[in-house]
């Protein structure tokens, strides 16, 4: 076909459009429709930004943007580099002459891209046109997405797959294109995939010569996740020191949909500032606690009830098929679970925003946590359950699992199948095992296979849906193929655009968030089966690679935003950390003395050596933090010493400038003090009109005469030397 | 007398003197002092210093030295604000134009007297006359301080001795005049004293209503703690901001003594800076185990050895002279005790001198660490055998006790008197709470004695010996008394400066480490005796009023030093804290029983359940911290706001000039796009040598065509509306 190389010129053109916006209006009626369609022209051509509009699919308009010119965009680039100084974010301030400035420190396409989002949707007051996409208003703006690359998009991915190792280079091109922010995610991941060839080594030499639940390993993995916590906070300052974004998370951004109760003046700076009682959000925040509880008793119910179920029917139930009914609480667990989870994030996203936090920063913090809790009772508390109720308290507990028998009970032939052996029963030693191996084997190839294939489905479902709903439409005579009236020559460009329109919108957070859950298991449980490093290298290595395909072909281009941290999610590193100190500790103490564990028999276990192991250990991981935080500081960046640099020349520049003005005072090392005013002196020294104050600074006049004086007092004193030597 | 009134007049004025420099020549051969002498003045003259000089005590001469003239001073002021201003310690650059700087914000005395200071003291390239007083060329400078102003005072002692709070004029007031350094000490201990009628009432109920080892009392008092150590933090920063000094602890003093390896250009300056490897002072750092292996050893054995042979005495030995024999070991205690912690002390120090420093902070946190674990072992560790050893154990450990029956075997006039009873020993469950009695009341009044005593009895005896040696040199025939040649209008003054020069130097850590370890008390082991915290109260009154005395009549004016914080005392405050949440609920989960103890039964304590109190206990206080912590953090401080509104009108300033100059580009919103580049745009259009990019924008002319395109594009849309109705 001779369209092939067509398609390929319009995959690699973007016609110089900065941002599309998806202009729906299916759900509105078409005189509205208008007016608001020309209120958003209106609005886009204000702020200076050129528009084009063409058919989209399914009841929308694509409206692609562009700067009108590039004097409009430098005032706009000028104004945010003039707010970064101010925070801080830059050392010096930026040159009053604005194209100097840009020539010397030219435009990244991610600053760009930026600057030209937050042209589009700051507010009207702050310079921008004040689109906020499926809100108020503007309702029937669908979204504002830039246009992938998608040539250099190939190469991305070209290059990162034929490569082992990720270079500073290959994040600093992330940086340029995507923005620091989702740079922030990948630094972090290859940090840590380089760091986890450490307990690899370490993981698999101690199960070839140590067996599992090796004290030795347990040492090495703490020592490894604190340091690599650390580590990583020290070169989270030096990437953000090197793509200069240092400080930006202290810029705070109001949130839109913060509802003050009152306003006031602001003692400091005289505005009008709205104002939530925060006595008022603590009692609100208070919710957090049943919150918890609420999630803990839900999530723990669920998980040991399914833990119960496979219990008993692999240890106890004796009956037909046991094979297939094994995997029931899988089945429930599968199916309710993600329900469940959705529910219940529904639930702590509308508690946070019930919080009612003023600004960004505040909000993710605390959706953060509540997330955290979420996933750590659905990421943890089956291994938990394992090693600290099965194993030890199993022959316990396992007679009492009877309960569960009425979920096989239909199977069963008789009721000796339902009941446990009265005596004998011994728990399955390797169960805790193979539970670390699914979570750190299993569940992560299927959710790497999933986070791929569900949005290829939901791409291609989704293209096939509104294909087939178009067609329809077309059938019902009513509309016509929106492709129908494309000038052949933007054809092409068009399909694709309107392809990337309906695509979702990548959120960094989730990924990072599932790195630091992978790190959990590291940290919490890894002693159990050394090898979990060496399994988390090469599904990290794979991560890498298809976060940047999902990124590149799954996804929008994501708005590039700034960051100089992966944010709140490294209390929860350091958390798994602390957290791993106390399990580690305690599995070591319970499992270790012949790698299996003791057995079941919870008499064995020494209530107080059991304490006493988490005591020393925990407090020594808070000793050896103190020690790793102090070297580490120690260690030389090259962002510091870039910033200090820079720091250092402002100061100079400063403070040479400030003293060149004392040079108009007299110069102290040239003051001849007293001496030529001998005669005036001499009399305020004989008069008696003189206050004492003037008499007893006139005896001596200048300094010459008070070293003459002092020496022959030096010379009448008596002689000390001389009466030691009779 | 006559010359009473004299002498009043003489204690008022100070002659306007600023500094007065000992000079002792006792030591040198006449010529070289004279020489010596010549260079001296000449320094002080070189930098803008007129002097005076008088005869001092035994062999000495007194070097008055004051201002030459104000604008000299104005200069170094300057100077030092600029430096203040470029470390970020004033949000504003100092006005250009010095007098008029200087009559906003003028002077106060303890700014005055730290500038002159450091125009004495500060090497000769940063400005200042380079005098070290004892140290290498100047070694017979003996001492540089200021004078007391006795009037002021007078006034403060009689404020403060009939007032029962300090208000924070006071503490401003001692700011002004003895510099922030000082005014922080008194200031935490205020705070301090303040915040201990919490615990005291609490402390005096619980002693009333609920009896030893309350844990409603331990809770109370963990909690005042935390609290009591956060909100320090707190006020520290608002404290520091109301003085001007935020940020003075990061402006690096470098030391003196700092020996460098080698010399390096500084990659960030380009200057030339002195080097000594971080890892060769990691190796001598690494002293510090052994060190602190060596202290705990040599304290705890004499510790032990003592309470051992007083266990021994009092409650097995049975002879003769009991009454008396029972006071060997405090007698061994006292005199031991000292000499040995002076011995550790000038270890302490020169392993730290040893371990070279560069700057001065880093000095002070490093003899600081060491300090404290001297000062630990000495103060908490009889406490801790008691508690954790004798009351439990005691059964088990006193009848091997035996050994220590060689220390009265002379007085016994039997062995069974030496014998311990084979069975039915009993502890004594008193002796806990008497020790702690001990430490927290007698031992607290009879230091109180000491600091006030000692320097009296020095003083005063120091001044019968000078004036003893004084007669023997004139009986001797050679020397003739100092005041002999006084002007006799000047001889009481003289008198009185002769008097101070011969003062101790006053240092406030020593009075801040004995407020820190009287906080360790409380946190630690206040929940075996809840009155604790009233001795404290009547304590801490007198103490900072007596502190108030010794430091306006027993020592020398002490140099005004900034400071905008306790230093690393902080530390040890946020260490006893968290040791204390360990150790109450310790003490509780031991002896809460009866209030009084499981009488030495250590069958009946679980380990686990003592560990787990432990645990949970500690956890509880962290999280608590944070909470704490949080809480803290939305406190409002007029301090911070301050800091706030100077940072925002400093900022907006800026913010206000820089984009002024924005005006000069075309302004965004009046921007007219495309509309009137018509004739030439529809040429583009047309042209097929346009490029796919030029053409694509061309389609529209302005935002009025793509609104009018993109209304008729909705129109012509199917009718989605309609359809649902349908």
């Amino acid at each position: 076909m001779a369209s092939k190389a067509h398609k390929d010129a319009a995959s690699q053109t973007n016609m110089d459009v900065d941002y599309v916006i998806v202009y729906r209006f299916a759900q509105t009626d078409k005189s509205t429709a208008v007016a608001n369609f020309e209120r958003l022209i209106e609005a886009l051509s204000h702020v200076g930004l050129a528009t084009e509009v063409r058919n989209g699919e399914n009841h929308s308009l694509l409206v692609f943007a562009k700067v009108a010119s590039e004097e409009h965009l430098f005032g706009e680039v000028y104004r945010s580099r003039v707010k970064d100084w101010m925070h801080g974010v830059r050392s010096a301030a930026p040159e009053k002459e604005t194209r100097g400035t840009l020539e010397r420190e030219p435009l990244y396409e991610a600053e760009r891209l930026r600057i030209i989002y937050q042209l589009i949707t700051n507010p009207i007051a702050d310079g921008g046109a004040g689109i906020t996409p499926k809100h108020g208003e503007w309702r029937n703006v669908e979204s504002v997405f830039a246009l992938h690359d998608h040539e250099a998009n190939k190469k991305w991915i070209k290059k990162w797959s034929t490569s082992y190792f990720l270079k500073i280079e290959d994040l600093d091109d992330i940086r340029d294109r995507l923005g620091e922010k989702i740079a922030f995610y990948f630094a972090f991941t290859q940090s840590y995939f380089t760091f986890l060839f450490f307990p690899a080594i370490a993981g698999a030499s101690a199960w070839v010569l140590l067996g599992h639940f090796s004290p030795f390993y347990a040492i090495i993995s703490s020592l490894w996740c604190t340091v690599f916590t650390e580590y990583w906070k020290h070169q989270e300052v030096d990437l953000a020191v090197r793509w200069g974004v240092r400080g930006v998370s202290k810029m705070e951004t109001h949130r839109r949909e913060f509802k003050h109760e009152k306003e006031a003046t602001d003692p400091i700076t005289g505005e009008t500032v709205r104002i939530f009682p925060a006595t008022k959000r603590l009692q609100r925040q208070l919710l957090q606690v049943p919150f918890a509880i609420g999630t803990a008793i839900a999530l723990g119910v669920l998980i040991a009830t399914c833990f119960g179920i496979e219990v008993f029917i692999s240890e106890i139930y004796d009956g037909p098929l046991k094979s297939v009914l094994v995997f029931l609480p899988t089945g429930i667990l599968t199916t309710v679970m993600p329900v469940l989870v959705n529910i219940l994030t529904s639930f702590a996203t509308q508690l946070t925003q019930f919080e009612n936090y003023d600004t960004q920063s505040a909000y993710d913090k605390a959706i953060t946590q509540k997330m955290f809790v979420i996933n750590f009772i659905t990421s943890y508390l089956g291994i938990f359950l394992t090693a600290f109720v099965y194993v030890p308290f199993g022959t316990i507990i396992v007679p009492y699992l009877d309960i569960f028998s009425l979920t096989v009970r239909p199977f069963a032939e008789n009721e000796k199948q339902l009941q446990s052996p009265k005596a004998g029963f011994t728990i399955n030693p390797s169960r805790l095992r193979n539970q670390v191996i699914y979570f750190t084997v299993t569940a992560q190839i299927v959710n790497q296979a999933l986070e791929v294939i569900i949005p290829y489905v939901k791409r291609k479902g989704f293209a096939k849906y509104k294909k087939f709903q178009s067609e329809r439409a077309i059938n019902n005579g009513g509309g016509v193929n929106v492709s129908d009236n494309d000038p052949p020559e933007e054809a092409a460009f068009l399909t694709r655009v309107r392809q990337e329109a309906e695509l979702d919108v990548y959120d960094v957070t989730t990924d990072l968030r599932e790195m630091v859950l992978q790190f959990g298991y590291l940290s919490l449980f890894s002693v159990v089966w050394p090898l979990t490093a060496c399994s988390f290298i090469v599904n990290d290595w794979l991560e890498l690679r298809t976060d940047a395909i999902k990124i590149a072909v799954e996804m929008q281009r994501p708005t590039p935003w700034r960051a100089d941290t992966i944010g709140p999610w490294l209390d929860s590193l350091s958390f798994l950390t602390w957290l791993g100190t106390i399990t580690t500790s305690a599995l070591v103490y319970l499992f270790s003395n012949d790698g299996l564990g003791p057995g079941g028999t919870p008499k064995d276990i020494q209530g107080w050596a059991l304490l006493l192991s988490i005591f020393f250990s925990e407090h020594i991981f808070l000793a050896v933090r103190e020690g790793v935080r102090l070297i580490i500081s120690k260690l030389d960046s090259p962002g510091l010493q870039k910033e200090k640099r820079e720091r250092f020349l402002v100061r100079k520049r400063y403070f040479d400038e400030s003293l060149s003005q004392l040079s108009r005072f007299p110069g102290l090392k040239d003051a001849e003090v007293k001496t030529d005013r001998a005669s005036l002196e001499e009399d305020v020294r004989r008069t008696s009109l003189a206050s004492p104050e003037e008499r007893f600074w006139g005896r001596q006049r200048g300094p010459h005469e008070t070293a003459k004086i002092g020496a022959g007092l030096i010379q009448r004193a008596a002689p000390v030397e001389s009466k030691k030597q009779q």
